[in-house]
């Protein structure tokens, strides 16, 4: 089973909350930037990054209970190492868990990786998508954002492959953008999701109801 | 306080489970049609309504554990009388309370009532927005669907005031569409909301970071 990670990441920029006073005037300002806070409402400690983070526990956070985008658009993982539920992160203010989890039955209250999506922001955004695996069966071409498949013409509640030609997108499992996440990249896999198995570490079904691009 | 309801509704028109097989082929097909059902996964009673329900226990259920849009876009409401935290609900299937509430702290595992909203599908969907109460301050219009207002140039994480021009909108406490939701209508106070106190009846905070048009 093939993970939902890029083939290689820039090096791990971080600034610390105590170093940021002296250093702050030197850190390089990238496309992408995010800063986290081990409490909510922005409190506590902080880090500021710019690229990749695998596991927040090398920079001393247990977890990340609040965090601001400044720059670009993030995804961030449950677990380490970029795995377990995936939910994006635009550029605002996440004040608490609720603010960045999706709405789960099992409720994520924990990010311990995220990285930036490099991707995101084509001009023209494109993917395809069938209604079987190995994409094979109906096939319809998106280009636009869509809270709800069905109203658009799809004919079920399910996506059974899709391939991603430009851009990055999210996939959702309910409408109205509820539910599960799934990112998706051209830059990933080739952009090439044969099985629901492929959308992500945690995905165990296929039932996908909404569609967006991810612009910043 | 304003509360966000329409001065008008069409008649209540609701179809029972026990009754389907000897009236539904008598039943008017009009462009809004929802099913609800007192069992998660579209199981146990249901109902098939074609316009607004002020009150489910009225038609024997203690709650809406599933549902299908089948028709049109439909708003959600936490109490009866079509009040209490708001839920768009678009074509397709929710089989659980996570399907179609949003990724609030305060969970929400009701639906008492609902009905159409009868300006979605605007052709040209326009809404203007306001930093300040009563149409004061900053002013920005808006057009189309905005995961994140600050990384399309809004300068902050709240909105004072908005006016709708036409058609029907979503907004949301967080980006990337998460969190409280208030439905915005061109029919609805004459479009204008104020003071964020008139977002809605569970509105506690002008906190709001994405915006969508609602389109069925």
């Amino acid at each position: 089973m093939s993970s939902n990670k890029p083939s290689s990441y820039p090096q791990v920029t971080a600034e610390r909350s105590d170093m940021a006073l002296t250093n702050q005037m030197n850190m390089p300002m990238g496309p992408w930037k995010i800063t986290v806070y081990d409490q909510e409402y922005f409190q506590g400690r902080w880090w500021e990054f710019t690229s990749c983070c695998k596991n927040v526990m090398e920079y001393g956070l247990e977890n990340v209970r609040s965090l601001k985008v400044e720059c670009g658009a993030w995804v961030g993982y449950e677990h380490t190492s970029l795995n377990g539920q995936q939910f994006v992160l635009e550029k605002g203010d996440y004040p608490c868990f609720e603010a960045y989890m999706g709405s789960n039955g099992y409720r994520v209250e924990r990010m311990m990786s995220f990285r930036p999506i490099f991707s995101a922001n084509h001009k023209e955004s494109r993917m395809c998508v069938w209604d079987c695996e190995n994409m094979m069966g109906r096939q319809w071409d998106l280009c636009d954002d869509y809270p709800s498949l069905q109203a658009m013409g799809w004919h079920n509640n399910e996506i059974g492959s899709m391939q991603v030609q430009s851009g990055a997108w999210v996939c959702y499992q309910y409408p109205g953008y509820r539910g599960y996440q799934y990112i998706m990249e051209c830059d990933c896999h080739g952009g090439e999701y044969r099985h629901y198995r492929e959308f992500g570490t945690h995905a165990h079904t296929p039932q996908i109801q909404s569609i967006r691009r991810i612009q910043h």
